[in-house]
């Protein structure tokens, strides 16, 4: 069968699957229907097949999906073999949040250096990254490989850093900002933004609960 | 014209326009058409038109939105003008990050206590709050409204606290552990997994500049 491209649809829910799959590792299990990732899950069973069917995952009749098998498969589809050379610019705390988020290097993402333009903390270690001066990014950049540059300064600061790095070369920018980036190079953007999260949990209770 | 039930799909972009018109309105500018947003938010135009009229949030041919009337309105779809009480379970950075946050305040979610079992931050604070003692939680809850849980905790003690919480009473849970949470009891679960978004900006880079 010939490999096609996979939606990108599909690709934002392959994570879960590759989460759920390692807690069954973890537990032992070896096989599982797409009946109980189902329920585990809280996806449909028809999704989950149609979304593992995408790459080729078959499930068995009567038999399932082999637990490793799948985790293999959907770890290589997301590249999780591959390691990606990250920064953190800004070490307030939701740069050290991830700097000290031991999660990342299990994925392939290894931090290799954080920058900050804070005197008093320049110098100082979070884990065994000293924290470095901002003014040092580019040759930093030039001189290493950065794959990911993970942006967690003030709105305000962000897309003229992202512009600079990118214009360096980093191909990758992970955004914190509450404003989505836009910038004319040739990178990609993943936006993360806490608060649109937040708001649709009180959209929820306020729906749910009707609080007045 | 009735009221129609809007779709979490739509309710999912509504933070996203909020975040853009706020910022409209921060440059002063007073109106804009579906097509102007287009171009800044990277959706298309009829995506636009189709999600705003889904609320009655109408354009006029030739002048557009009333910037300050939709994102009045949007604000009040999100419930931006009540105050939800949070308190935030575990003070380490995440917990610490979100709790020196200062943009949920303006948005309506108000952080009112943060505990943990560290006895060595216990009593020490972050902004006005001290950090509270997590033996002390159930008092707490049940002698303060909280709406919202904020879950920082290490992924195995998640499940435990979750259920805790929402036996006390609270009915908004926002979990940062990398478990999808279910818990048998009435309540809303958002849950933030920074390492989903994370994979997906490692695939995109793969698949565009074929890393090997």
């Amino acid at each position: 069968m010939a490999s096609k491209k996979i939606s990108m649809a599909v690709i934002k829910r392959l994570p879960r699957y590759h989460r759920y799959l390692n807690y069954l590792l973890e537990l032992g299990i070896k096989r599982v229907s797409s009946k109980e990732l189902s329920t585990r899950m809280g996806i449909t069973a028809s999704q989950i097949r149609q979304d593992l069917n995408c790459f080729g995952g078959f499930g068995q009749q009567g038999y399932g999906y082999n637990v490793e098998s799948l985790y293999t498969e959907i770890g290589n589809i997301l590249g999780i073999n591959k390691t990606f050379n990250c920064i953190i610019i800004g070490a307030g705390n939701m740069g050290q949040a991830l700097a000290n988020y031991g999660n990342f290097e299990k994925r392939g993402f290894s931090i290799i250096a954080v920058f900050d333009v804070n005197t008093s903390i320049i110098g100082k270690k979070i884990k065994d990254l000293e924290i470095r001066d901002l003014n040092d990014i580019d040759d930093f950049v030039l001189e290493n490989k950065v794959d990911i540059a993970m942006l967690c300064v003030p709105y305000r600061e962000t897309a003229g850093l992202a512009d600079r790095v990118a214009k360096l070369g980093v191909k990758g920018l992970w955004n914190f900002s509450p404003m989505d980036l836009k910038i004319p190079y040739d990178v990609i953007v993943e936006n993360v933004h806490l608060s649109d999260s937040l708001m649709v949990l009180g959209y929820k209770l306020n729906d749910k609960f009707s609080r007045e």
